[in-house]
């Protein structure tokens, strides 16, 4: 099942299921007007939703509109808690490396993860405001969607909590990030408005992509229209989404509507040459990683990070090479024009 | 004015305008179910929750029911976005010298700020459900719930988005920030849910005890029915409300129902002998700070975190003694009794 959130519908959007080509969508009223609702009452909207599902998809649906992806805003424009790990730890490894420092071997066993804001997402066609002088990063993930988690949960029970799928555009102002991290208390400032697929899908819509709590297919990133990574979402995932989700229930309750970030995908790989995609390396889904090799083999990045009218593109295929959960596109903007999920 | 949220609401809890003295309240579905609902549409709302608040004053409501702070969750159940400053850099400087270290001067100029938890609160006479062996402590705050905040919001910009005012419990889980803090992603499983008191008022309500975005009143710390602290939050609070705003809102939006908290309040004492309440000082609005001074002082601190049965209360009273926002109580539980508002 495919869930979305147009953009008509106020601050939580108007909930509608779309279909599994993203070609048509349904409002759904009379079940859930949001999808927070439908996810604060999972049990209850879940079977209506999936009969317009199949009615969509069979187009037995007489209520069926036209879907456009840009006239959707975040499947939750504004969410009770965003948490985002850092599970690709050859990441992590990388940016340790490009400042000489060592990893310490519990990030193999312990996952990183930080509390982002989730008072209000950019949309997916939504442009990032910010100044270039902040160093403007896109970091492409999946996310997932939790029901209610209680604190305690075992992985196993986490991973039955795991309502929905989505892609994820978790900007970073990475000039702002080692000062406030110095600070001790994690990431604020540095971490703005994140943005998210228009189309948020059910694990079963994946197949045999979704197994072991992980999407086994690449995510594909694209800057200025540009192949800039494709690695796969499977590959060097330390810790799977069962984890994460319990590391964050540890000592708390998570409540329906929780979304979960995998981090940035990263797959392990033989250096700069090899990795860039256009020597058939996998390349990258943040600039960050990218520079961090250009660091570590040629002294300094060379790489620019994003800068005003810069886009990123980051979406993912089925086996077919159809969208699963549409694009995101973002647009690096100085200032803003309309609202911000435009 | 003065607003609470029941619990029997669902999750959201069911809004209802309190008069003055926390004797009558009144549901006002006609206006808005829920708080959430009344910050995301204030203009249109607060005028007629205005009203209803005159009529249960002078007694000519005739809808009014009595008020029981023990039916209440916190005034947001749940929060798009929960961020805790700490803003008393006593504290701060006290945590520093326990452990040895120097405070990094720009700790003056640039506040510290986490981003909390929002996803689900525990009620102001909630249980604190957690295992004694992480270092249970409550952090005494004042917060305030914002309206929407444009990004980049002036501090005097960020003063009149002010909405409401609250105490606040952060409950910190003392034996697990050292590890947390150290992988640098700033807190997380140390920060469990936070319990808001029972009614959040309007600005205008403190008379001169709100000024300069800052509340000039002691706030009332007792653990297990002894007094522990009263320290001034208008003391030594080194940024102010529109300050912290503002830092929250430098590189993105806030929307509505935003919660900036003041961190732990702390007033400069003399050591200490002179700092415990029973020797005529102000004392402390959490048992990390006495363990500081007993540390700093005595070698190591003496002081334990909080047990099993532990209580503790938190209030604040105007010039009259009467309470403001009701108190927030909360038990330390090692499981859950029924839910966990309860």
């Amino acid at each position: 099942m495919k869930l979305a959130s147009l953009k008509t519908g106020g601050r939580d959007g108007a909930l509608v299921v779309v279909n599994r080509d993203l070609s048509l969508c349904q409002r759904v009223h009379g079940i859930a007007d949001t999808l927070q609702q439908a996810l604060d009452d999972w049990d209850e909207c879940e079977p209506g939703l999936r009969q317009v599902y199949d009615s969509l998809n069979d187009r037995s649906s007489t209520h069926a509109l036209p879907f456009d992806q840009k006239a959707c805003h975040s499947p939750l424009p504004r969410a009770y808690q965003w948490a985002d790990g850092s599970a690709y730890i050859n990441h992590v490894e990388l940016v340790r490396k490009a400042r000489g420092a060592e990893l310490p071997p519990e990030l193999y066993l312990d996952p990183l993860m930080y509390q982002g804001g989730s008072d209000g997402f950019i949309g997916p066609y939504g442009q990032i405001v910010a100044s270039d002088a902040w160093g403007i990063d896109f970091e492409g993930e999946v996310g997932v969607v939790t029901g209610d988690v209680p604190m305690g949960a075992t992985p196993a029970e986490c991973a039955a909590c795991i309502r929905l799928i989505m892609l994820v555009n978790d900007v970073s102002l990475r000039g702002l990030i080692p000062a406030e991290l110095a600070k001790g208390f994690g990431f604020f400032q540095s971490k703005p408005a994140s943005a998210f697929s228009p189309v948020a899908v059910t694990p079963d819509e994946l197949g045999e992509a979704w197994r072991d709590n992980k999407v086994h297919l690449p995510l594909r990133v694209r800057l200025n229209d540009k192949p800039f990574g494709a690695p796969n979402a499977g590959v060097d995932m330390t810790f799977d989404f069962a984890q994460l989700i319990a590391h964050a229930a540890k000592t708390r309750d998570l409540e329906a509507g929780t979304i979960i970030g995998s981090g940035t995908i990263s797959n392990k790989q033989g250096g700069l040459w090899g990795s860039n995609i256009e020597n058939g390396g996998v390349g990258y889904c943040c600039l960050a990683e990218l520079r961090m090799y250009e660091t570590i083999e040629q002294g300094q990045p060379t790489t620019p990070f994003m800068t005003y009218g810069d886009r990123v593109r980051i979406e993912m295929l089925d086996e077919s090479g159809a969208t699963i959960f549409g694009s995101i596109e973002n647009e690096v903007a100085q200032e803003r024009k309309g609202s911000k999920s435009v």
